[in-house]
């Protein structure tokens, strides 16, 4: 027994957090990234920005370029930079995210595939006073308690160890230069228009082929 | 520029965060926990414990025993487990703690280190509605803002990758069976009397020689 314990539920949805000692397959392990893969931050921001500054210009979801909000907003006109941040700042607008479509029913398969360990890994804002909380009781709001415990809150992901990583943001930079996972591009309206050079693989929504990715991943 | 943005004090302290293509040299990882081997979570729990409870029977430091401070309690006796889980979720405990006796010097003096890379990596209570915002506020109250940059939230720390781990905790487990990093055992009350089968190393404060430690691994 732990300090903080390992719930009995979580313990049973995965022997390798069990019983390591048990653990003879190897297994795969995915890592999933939260805003703009399980959540819809995109679109969240431009409905609140539109319902707080009505009338004022503002980027279409078919005009995102680029990973950065904030950015393309500061292009468009620099002070409709804080109007934006104000806008993802404000406490609610983590857990009022709607989930991406499939997500939480592709998750909920995910967990209970054979040898697979499904990790949540995702980065919170600089300004993490209400984001951080807010994700947690998001996850467990929509995915439940168990995979609370599979959260990973880090801006630096490129640390964390796994076969697969699903994330929108087109470049993953950190401390490793070599990350041992594979970053599928999830697509999403600021990445839809890059063109990725091979081997590099994206995955176009939950109702595309998550499950031959994971497969491929197994095989190799 | 990402989404969230890297503080310019982050990326100039660290050039691993900024510009992965420029390094060259080998870079050394170090994680270090939080409670126990930052924070003094023991301390802390037998204090507000003898303030709420005066007169209650309780466990003193030097009898502690065991990572799970819950569990000594309820061996001590049954309804004692509520009464100490009952201090450490109250508001206002982790951010309460303090500081473990050269700790924060030792932090400060290891993110200038050339060519090494801190992280504090830490589990959060399951139990997460005021542990988790808490822990950033502590770190960034006692360390400021680059080391809330480099907090990482798990409740699985084998599948982040390093050289090095610096945790009071005896065994640590999780979904990857051959976590990279080497465990360092840092003393505290509870492990004191374990006896580490060899190579197992302890760092028996931070007065100890943890310069030598992480220099032993740059050699390795």
């Amino acid at each position: 027994l732990s300090r903080w314990g390992l719930s009995k539920e979580a313990a049973a949805a995965s022997p390798a957090l069990g019983d390591m000692a048990a653990a003879t397959a190897p297994r795969l392990r995915v890592l999933v990234d939260m805003d703009g893969v399980l959540a819809d931050f995109e679109g969240a921001v431009l409905r609140a920005f539109l319902a707080r500054y009505p009338g004022e210009a503002h980027v279409e979801l078919a005009d995102r370029r680029g990973f950065s909000v904030l950015e393309q907003y500061r292009c468009l006109r620099e002070d409709l930079e804080a109007k934006v941040a104000n806008i993802y700042e404000s406490p609610g607008f983590f857990l009022g995210l709607e989930p991406i479509p499939g997500a939480i029913e592709a998750m909920k398969e995910m967990i209970h595939m054979l040898d697979t360990d499904v990790f949540i890994c995702t980065t919170p804002l600089l300004k993490y006073e209400h984001c951080i909380l807010e994700k947690y009781h998001w996850v467990e709001k929509h995915l439940g308690p168990k995979f609370v415990e599979r959260l990973i809150l880090t801006r630096d992901k490129t640390v964390v160890s796994a076969d697969l990583l699903f994330d929108d943001k087109e470049t993953i930079q950190g401390a490793e230069p070599k990350p041992s996972w594979e970053h599928i591009l999830f697509t999403c309206c600021h990445n839809k228009h890059l063109e990725l050079q091979p081997p590099r693989r994206r995955l176009q929504s939950w109702a595309d082929d998550w499950r031959g990715i994971v497969e491929s991943k197994r095989r190799s």
